[in-house]
């Protein structure tokens, strides 16, 4: 993951011009939390009640946040106020339009070339069944456009917004430092699984090699390739050291106690 | 974008464990097609018509092919067949669990580790409610977690679908060649050290398992987590099936003979 860069005055924007599906307002508003963005801008939707309908809410989730923060606009204009790069999402690219790029590329040239300056980056989604308008695609500094199969390329548009806020969220730095913590129980379990060394997976071997030997598994006279084999599988696992103590415990189990001490 | 890797034995398969929304089997189906994946299975999925449901087809909109070449299947073990590397996909690490990490991070290392090994990569979602059965991610060889902000991680079932898809789509080089060309030299014609399928691993797991109890080094009315550990070691080996058959018979032979026939 890229580290975070070093301008920190960025704020990220969600817009979708008249958007015509409740549920993918939901959907998007939910994509956006997930990766730590609120702002969304609804540009002409075809309800205008959309963000309290049944569908969006549902779709929403834990994002209601989000709906409850969104403004819904009668113009483009409107939902650009304090924005400095756009980008439109589109899959055609337009003559005299912007330069189509991929996002992850993109993001990262645009991180990397940006100063101190205050930015605003805005993500303009056209309606379902009509994309964006040439007019509107104008305007923007590039067209994004997400890799699809070249004979399928219709994302859903809260799939498109999730895949967009993802990468512009890992552009971003990530949540390397709150994941962390998220994975705080894994940690120690992690430390726990240093390495064994080679002197315990030697023991090991010799070992498991007495124990398969007693119980007839291993011909000390034929060996064939068993412990080089087994030694293989032990090295691929890169076992640690308690690991190497559960194995030498199959080891010793596997042989039978004496047999004299079971006919007491 | 990372440059297509040399093998191209690569088969992937979306695995969707009980799930309950329809509207999200139909969004998982359009979230593959078009990153061109078509290999859908559903276990135990809470509509047994789930497939052909409205509100499925509505939301796979164009990806109707993927929904019908869908199977329904009862168990994780038959969704499983052919498949050699497991990922789950869970926010929760679990101890004694496969080791958690980002998507991004993890498809670059396995591909670079691959060789011409053919290879069966299975994405597992768990249920909307109650994600992934600690004994299901138990099998798997990696816990993917999505990047997700700290204090709201609830990613929509198909919206992670779409970011997996997308993730390891770019990894496997994205479009700059037809897709279709991966899929086609599957066969498991490398015989060298072709990695065991899951359901090998199963069957390997339940021998052992069954032999640990006949020796009493398991007790079955107090396991702790002696299972899940050799399984990760076991999956961290990556076996190939004449290692698997090497430890079956490991484990047969562990158990004592017929005390009666000793006698004799």
């Amino acid at each position: 993951m890229t580290p975070p860069s070093t301008q920190v005055f960025m704020k990220t924007r969600f817009i979708l011009i008249q958007t015509s599906h409740a549920g993918n307002v939901g959907g998007v508003a939910r994509a956006m939390k997930v990766m730590g963005f609120d702002d969304l801008v609804l540009v002409n939707p075809r309800f205008d009640n959309v963000l309290r309908r049944e569908e969006t809410k549902q779709r929403a989730s834990g994002a209601q946040d989000v709906l409850d923060g969104a403004r819904v606009v009668a113009t483009l204009e409107e939902a650009l106020q304090g924005m400095t790069h756009l980008c439109a999402t589109a899959m055609t690219p337009r003559d005299f339009g912007p330069p189509t790029r991929f996002p992850r590329e993109h993001f990262q040239e645009l991180l990397s070339q940006s100063t101190e300056v205050p930015m605003g980056i805005a993500f303009l989604f056209g309606s379902e069944r009509f994309g964006m308008l040439n007019e509107d695609v104008y305007r923007c500094h590039v067209a994004l456009s997400i890799p699809t199969h070249p004979d399928f390329g219709s994302l859903n548009l809260a799939s498109a917004a999730q895949v967009l806020a993802y990468e512009w969220r890992l552009a971003l730095g990530g949540f390397s430092k709150p994941a962390q913590q998220a994975y705080t129980s894994f940690e120690p379990q992690d430390q726990k699984r240093a390495h064994a060394d080679a002197q315990e997976i030697a023991g090991l071997m010799s070992h498991w090699q007495e124990s398969l030997v007693k119980i007839g598994f291993l011909d000390p006279l034929a060996p064939k390739k068993l412990m080089p084999r087994l030694q293989q599988i032990f090295n691929r696992a890169q076992l640690s050291s308690e690991e190497v103590h559960i194995l030498r415990g199959v080891a010793k189990q596997m042989v039978p106690k004496d047999p004299i001490k079971r006919i007491d």
